[in-house]
């Protein structure tokens, strides 16, 4: 059983990204940029409105403030001001959410905010405590990297966690995403992608990049979204893990 | 029985405006700056905090999206765009509000948003639509200019109106307030301002500028946070109201 | 002889629009998103030095302060704030330009500011000032409609003029645009723009929408960009006017 | 020999911080805020205007894209993106500069980009990249920390380099600043700042956190503008400058 999320409504104002409508008829779970790093209020009601049609969850896709940089800048945001501006976002797209008849059902940091939280422990718990302020009542879910900062501060406090790996990445040895930087991080050829994605999926396996076989624990897969041919690979991706025999269903 | 309401946490970031802890101890309705002319999101959990705690009223203080100009441009949004940023910026507060034990309890337009939907049919629809998208359970007021088409569209959806007038301002005989661009038409002696509030207040009288008397019928008083002063003045104010028979108290 | 203008560099961070190497090859001058609609540092950059390499002029394609608009939003600047936004942009671009070997040649008012600026005297005045501010030396080109306010304010004020025409537009049988928001307002098929372009360029003649037949003068013909296909189009006018014996040439 | 520089402009829109004109009579040397931490175009032509008609050199207070953080936050910004973020903002300041019949003298980084560029290598070049860019002609100062990456790469590249010192800074026995997580990293009392900046100014001598004595050698003394009293506590130190036998005026 496998979740796929994606980022979705990564517009802003006049300028589009993601085919969000397309994305929807293949993730489980979307990602809404809630407007610090892409996302206007329209976009954000528009993509909630279709994800609550099609029965997709809807998560904050929680940002640094870097509509220049497209959130993908790191910050030295000091931690409560941090907590406020992950509220701040979570709390726009609740509106969204409600209006179509959902709520928001789970948060995941975008670009450099989710990278930093990877090792950045002042930084995942201040994400965390904006979580918990914005959704007080029934604890809710964080999507991100099994052994991730974030994840550790989200069980602290109480929240599930919900792990998550990329067929479109390459990972090391130690079971970790190789750097951006480095050659070879991003796997091209959809053929790989299909094909790691279901080994992920089905059997919990992948070859890092220096060629041995890693064990992957994830509850969810994520399906980039912002590329050309970006939809296709998805339904593709989601047809061979229903070809393989695993269950694609939205995390509990 | 007369509302007083300021507008407050109109800071951003770095620089900070109205002097929110001294008029917290004075206003019972609290209009918060929600990120889009001013208003940073810890400003606003700090804002949130203090009024509840003091039992004071918390109203989403929307503008258009105009940081540069502190709100005070009037623009042509597109109406849906504009319920749009109307409730994404509704939702925003509400987290911080009900962080606090309190909701959002009633709305009122900034600055040009204010003005412009004083006489523009289409955006005060638009408001009023932000407003039931973001809060679509008890119907929540609306705080306003009495006969300005923002009330005339809340009261078409249903909404509860706040008339308010202002003690500091100028107005034409026909109960309108003089434009800014007029010479007099903000009243800076502090005296005539008690004076104003008060005949407001507990006659539903004031002087035209042109020296006829009127009648303006006001549930709520403004009173402005953003000079040096304000708060002084604001507390002569509520203390002249009481010594004058009149109740503060905020509207139900 | 005529000059074809298009709007470019009109992406934000990781967001583009317009194909600008494409375009580039067909145009005679630039109008480059100076940051406030649109245009990022680093693609003002590359689009200057790209427009240099080709002999393409370079101008500020000046806006409302409006990313989230796209600069599409008529606002209330107060005309001595414009003036010095515009300026601010110009200096910017300036910048570039002149890293490129090249300068500023002349200036464009981008979406609501180029509409506003034809019936506004005080918006089209403060342009100019703002124009004047920034490029002191050789008066600066302003490229607008004839007949405009802009174009008044800047003859009075010793700058050229250079008058544009749309061969994608409808205009009136005053020879004024039709509204967008009339039917038809925008030409869409192909052949029919590449026809109108010919008939303003050569002929100074086209059909209203009326069907009258009107005189059009015009030094420019805008090319608009961020349309799919735009950059093929706007190769086939180039084509076309070449083949009516038209010389494509930017104005002096 | 000193030279007196303040950060100056550091309002925006609605929001003011600095008391420009009065420190714009003590100061020698005036760091503008250039729209990207603060600053709008309007106060930046004011300050120019200002400074210029006072004989205060001009300088580009250059910061990161950061209005919510003042420029507060180090961020991970590209080097290329930063380099054009950095030429873009001197460029808009050109303008105004140029229009008070003056120019831009000198850059110096804000905040938390003045913070980085001590240590970043990578960071440092791509501000000075952005300099040369924007400023290719006679090579500008660079004002920074000395033994910073900063005035290494200023250096490098053929910058002149000016060191700068605060009176009001606790430094370590090393002779670099004290950080301001530390307790007394920054020093309040007015009499110790003005006793500072005499030692610094006359001797090249200040008593570390520590209280061993150390040399520090600086041919600008930076005072802060953004506290009330800083204008005279500036005009203070300038006094007893004076009264010390040490000449103020701006580096060559």
């Amino acid at each position: 059983m496998i979740d796929l999320n994606a980022d979705l409504g990564e517009g802003f104002g006049r300028w589009t990204l993601t085919d969000d409508a397309a994305l929807l008829s293949v993730v489980t779970s979307a990602n809404v940029a809630c407007g610090f790093h892409a996302g206007d209020p329209s976009t954000m009601r528009r993509v909630c409105a279709l994800a609550a049609e099609r029965g997709v969850r809807i998560g904050a896709q929680v940002s640094y403030r870097d509509l220049a940089g497209f959130g993908r800048r790191a910050m030295d945001v000091p931690p409560d001001e941090l907590a406020d501006e992950i509220a701040y976002q979570i709390g726009a797209l609740q509106v969204f959410a409600q209006a179509a008849g959902a709520k928001v059902g789970y948060v995941k940091p975008h670009g450099a905010l989710y990278n930093r939280t990877v090792h950045d422990e002042e930084q995942a718990a201040a994400v965390v405590r904006g979580v918990r302020l914005a959704l007080p009542g029934t604890p809710s879910p964080v999507l991100g990297l099994p052994g991730s900062r974030l994840h550790e501060a989200a069980r602290r406090a109480g929240l599930p966690v919900v792990a998550e790996a990329f067929g479109d990445r390459a990972y090391t040895p130690e079971g970790t995403l190789l750097s951006r930087r480095e050659p070879g991080a991003v796997v091209h050829d959809p053929d790989a992608v299909v094909r790691r994605s279901v080994g992920i999926a089905r059997d919990g396996l992948l070859a890092a990049h220096t060629g041995e076989r890693i064990r992957l624990r994830a509850r969810s897969l994520c399906l980039h979204g912002d590329t050309p041919g970006a939809a296709d690979l998805a339904r593709r991706v989601r047809t061979a893990l229903r070809a393989a025999g695993v269950r694609v269903e939205a995390f509990a």
